[in-house]
């Protein structure tokens, strides 16, 4: 998984920011997250504004680590975000 | 405006939260929020998850007062929820 992303506690969960010089690239990187999000049934918090999205990938409920869905997901999300860079 | 957008200080700014009970509406939702956000050269902090958006809208750098600007925007992200959820 990339460095970038930074795990914290309390309550437990992966962060990433991304930023991007344009909003349409911006834009394309949320919506394809947000196909992500549907298809593996997984709602990560988002947050954007003009030129960055930040994620933060929350552990399952009532489960005390992160386990390989949220570390999947957090490489998936990389490797969206690197798609729209280049 | 809407008696559901609160201000508050430090710093100043107008939060409200929607919440939508279809992850499509909510999208729709964004979209025309970030379309509105492009046409109004204004970008407000938004962040969602599965079923809710938070906005901020943030006072002008140097200002220090909520202007026009800042209320209309609240009105019409209003105005687009309303459209959304009937």
């Amino acid at each position: 998984m990339s460095h970038q992303w930074r795990e914290r506690n309390r309550p437990l969960r992966l962060e990433r920011r991304y930023e991007f010089q344009d909003y349409s690239a911006l834009r394309d990187f949320l919506d394809r997250a947000a196909d992500l999000s549907e298809q593996e049934g997984y709602y990560p918090d988002m947050g954007f504004g003009r030129d960055y999205v930040n994620f933060t990938i929350h552990v399952n409920e009532g489960e005390n680590a992160l386990g390989d869905n949220q570390h999947r997901l957090a490489q998936q999300l990389d490797t969206l975000a690197e798609a729209i860079a280049h």
